[in-house]
């Protein structure tokens, strides 16, 4: 089978590999649709390191080929998906509700990004074939009336942008900043639509990404480029401050601009993959006594969450579709990272189609 | 082998029995120690209904026999434990943090009672062997110095009378009564006292529980044939009333009276086994205005609480030792259901060894 | 002044009374709109027992008339409402967060629905003028923005509505029910919505409010004259049952509908001012071992509560505008109660206007 | 009146200043016994500024002399405390539970650290006379059993070492690390036992601290000038690290060693006070995917956390009579000021009476 396949900092490309075993716990997918994630192209860059010679990719939405003997509950030629973290279920982190940090059989369970498996420590997939692992705990059935793309971004951006709003705690009445608006800063804006917040800012720069902010329930963007964004929110809430801030970049400048706008008592939910040491300025954090919160999310996993994705979808509460930009089949993957990695020509996320 | 199995109301007898066959996620284990449960008698009287030919009992301490072959993080000979609830850990109602209402593979996910299988719809504890299934979310290995009986409470009692503290959410400076000092309820005592309860009132009038209510953190005693509890409770709460109520019998009275004594704004938090419709009386439900809450809880289960629930016996903060009144070898256990079923002899719990 | 006294059972009259005089801690309000409760023809009919010659209602909307001496951060002739319930701020519910059961200076702070004053305890709203008590607790601004029909809902049914939502805890993928689509019923559907369930099921028969619950986010209206809506809502959610149901008439039927439909590990959410003991049944209960809840709500208040609900609006979010069905000035407001407690006329709520 | 005042940097000298005026909400109270606190040592030295001239200390026991004249519930002659956090009850922030971040009568009704009055921002409790704000609020009556010494680390300490506990929402069976046995660290470690952590690990280097640590909770304390603390910590607990890790000293080397020692999904809970700004190390916070919070906490005030806390006492759950190593007359507060800032003497806490 084809599969992309991360050989060098610099050089994801698309390789010849044999079909995976199946075994008894696991799944077999075809991949019909899947996507670029921006955590890919810190792989490709060489910068979140990954062994050399595994397919990439944590996106997954196909048709089971194959199931393991063990696994009941399906059948041959569903259409599913998983999450981009496939958690076991089993491990004490799981059983625990840490689904993310799954150490599966590790003698204490836990595992920091253990379930993040897809394209990290496992073959991901960029690729003709997926093997599931634990996939009683990860198949979630495709309901007939959705299409493959408007399922495309629930294994992991939808996932995780909205945690973003979940473990922010928003309650209804909320003032909500939204640092950054590419794809999981998006999703993170519509999170907090729909949680009940009231006022959401989105700070963005790029003229496509603010027209799709507004258009994914943010009530006013703050250019960064025209004004500073601090002082703005601080004029917009009047003085008061946002209830939950979330950084949806990953740099210090959004994690520490994010401190600076909140009220005391209120939240920083920060989303971005950092790589560098952070500062928390001393002022903005009231020298530790503003009864602030700092809280991280990494994508929830499993069936369970896959299921109430697609349900949001269903229920046309929101329509991803539009942050599909671009198309590729699965042979062009190399074009797709190119374009994806430049972020040239408008792209927020793009279907690839083996 | 030998196992305690449920003939028809009335009959639990010691038969011999094939032993089980183990499957590819199972574990074998050599039962060294269990005990009987309040509900078994429900079993036995047929109020509680099971297939005849069951194997009862759900209160397993014993040594892996044999792993089934995709059993990964243990070693046969070691000694281990499983709650009364054994959660697959893959089910939506698992995912979503339920394990006790595991549907396993069904469709949705959910089934009531689901995750209590031993003793109900597997074979159980009472028994020289007993089959775990879902073995790596299940065996919790026993630490070297902890004793068979000091864990013997760890899968039902201990893990039930704590999650009506947890489920109550008991705050520091809390008042909680705790109605009947049965084993479930001496151990909700014993777990509003670790919760940071600081007016722990108990109510019971057996002198043998009473003397165990104060010796498991209870600060008052109220014998309830000798006054009016609702009355003498709201005298010694000064008129508020009390934040969270426990109730740990399942009778109409008990439910009712958790009501009358609760603050507007507290908890009943629900531990009984009812046996018929309940009724909420208006005047102590505030009409439905009084910003109360009633929660019921089913024995949390899974490996990560069995570890918890050790770590709490190692760390020396509660002693369940003195709940062991009685000791007889399996071959004994009729004689053991009839003390029991009939609470002679000041029993609590009885430590059934095969 | 004009207000609307309740004389006796049966009879609430408009009658002149003296302007009420001011002490430190009060606001006197002119009321500009008011608006007529269930809770109201409750008072009306005798069933819910006031003191005769209280002036009822319980939602204002008006300007500052006069400010006690010791309120600060107010001016005269702001634009203001009040909530229905008017906490102290200072007693030990409040400071517990307990607002709606506020026992003000009692010894032990706590009251069950002591947080109800108005048209209740103390004079009503339903006049030209209102006194609230502890008005630097209570007192919101409107947005210039807002019309005062825009806002009439805050103070009472919007605050209950919510609270049904939020007290029951919904969470993004909830399947949540609404029994009773009257205006409380209404808010519920609308607050379930904001607060990301996305299958919300609201039961109800007459058709204008079965029209209003689709527009309030209703994704299906059971109409309970033409089918069981127990077994309905079971065949929609595909036998899994809803995560969220919320009770919103005060009646056995609805409330036990609600435990009917509740997966295991769910909770029934009540809004509902019941006039009779309650029954659970044993089956649906799952004899107390399904992991539910019941938990009740008395409409929050105080002023950040309104702020954050005026901000629901401001936001555009929702328009409650066509709830308000009739509009009366004060003098007509016999007439008004007449129409109201016969709910003639296809009537939601009325605009009272003196 | 005698009083404690801060002059200039470096001096905190006892002066005669008039006697309070009593307003309208206000309570004049007789200290009997008051304390020092860390903070006061840091506005000693000028690290954080005050007014010249202001009465210093913020932990009050005493009688009332004088009530305002609408404060109702209290009795002149009446035995109190209040927090050193006063809340208003009246502010947004207290209506939202923000009680330490209480702007009272600004338009947002926010402002960070705003709750601390006493000693902060009018003058404390260092002195023969006390003028406590919003007195129904605050004011909580000690109960005839306990003495002054015993419920003097109710306003400060005891509220803020448990509120680490609490906001890092320790559960039962956890792992939690302490980081400085000070008073509040020991508070914290008292803290965590009563919230049911039962691996309780402090870290100290003074003896007499160590000593204390072990009578107040402590599992294990490690002496951090033996050892590196964060590899015996991650031994000691087989490599999964802690469930709760508590900085209680405001220093960037114990807020790292928290987050190094944090398990996956673990929380840093944060009490100290910290003078600089501080570095997040990248792989601690595991790139910011961790599923980790850190969470700070200013010491709840208000009557009700009074009324828990010294219902604490009173249960005899933890007895903090140990924690007073000093007594002083007011007369001699320059001398217990020079003994507690250069902690001479094994000094915890001094008992001053004027």
């Amino acid at each position: 089978m084809k599969a992309a396949v991360f050989v060098e900092p610099g050089r994801i490309v698309l390789e010849e590999k044999p079909k995976p075993e199946v075994g008894a716990g696991d799944a077999l997918i075809r991949i019909t649709t899947t996507t670029i994630c921006g955590t890919d192209v810190h792989i490709l860059k060489g910068e979140y390191p990954v062994a050399k010679g595994l397919t990439v990719g944590h996106e997954p939405v196909g048709i089971i080929e194959k199931l393991g003997r063990n696994v009941q509950g399906y059948e041959e030629g569903q259409r599913v998906i998983a999450g981009a973290i496939c958690p076991s279920g089993y491990s004490s982190a799981c059983l625990e509700g840490l689904h993310s940090q799954d150490g599966q059989s590790a003698a204490h369970g836990l595992k920091p990004l253990g379930g993040w498996r897809f394209g990290n420590t496992i073959d991901g997939s960029q690729a003709e074939y997926l093997l599931v692992p634990d996939a009683m705990a990860n198949l979630a059935p495709v309901p007939d009336a959705l299409t493959d793309e408007q399922v495309l971004m629930c294994p992991d951006i939808m996932s995780t942008g909205f945690a973003g709003a979940e473990s922010g705690n928003i309650k209804i009445g909320d003032a909500v900043v939204v640092f950054a608006q590419g794809p999981i800063g998006l999703c993170a804006t519509a999170g907090a639509r729909l949680r009940g917040a009231t006022t959401i800012i989105a700070v963005e720069t790029v003229p496509e990404r603010i027209e799709m902010a507004r258009r994914f329930g943010a009530d006013l963007v703050i250019d960064f480029s025209k004004c500073d964004p601090v002082d703005e929110i601080m004029k917009v809430t009047n003085g008061r401050g946002v209830d939950v801030a979330i950084e949806a970049l990953g740099l210090q400048s959004t994690f520490e601009s994010c401190l600076r706008v909140l009220k005391p008592g209120g939240t920083l939910s920060s989303l971005g993959v950092y790589s560098e040491d952070l500062t928390i300025p001393l002022a903005a954090f009231h020298a530790g006594l503003g009864d602030n919160r700092i809280v991280t999310s990494l994508c929830p996993g499993g069936k369970e969450r896959m299921r109430r994705l697609m349900n949001v979808i269903a229920s046309e509460r929101i329509d991803f579709g539009p942050l599909i930009t671009h198309r590729f089949g699965l042979e062009q993957i190399e074009d797709a990272y190119e374009l994806f990695a430049n972020q040239r020509d408008g792209v927020l996320k793009i279907a690839i189609t083996p």
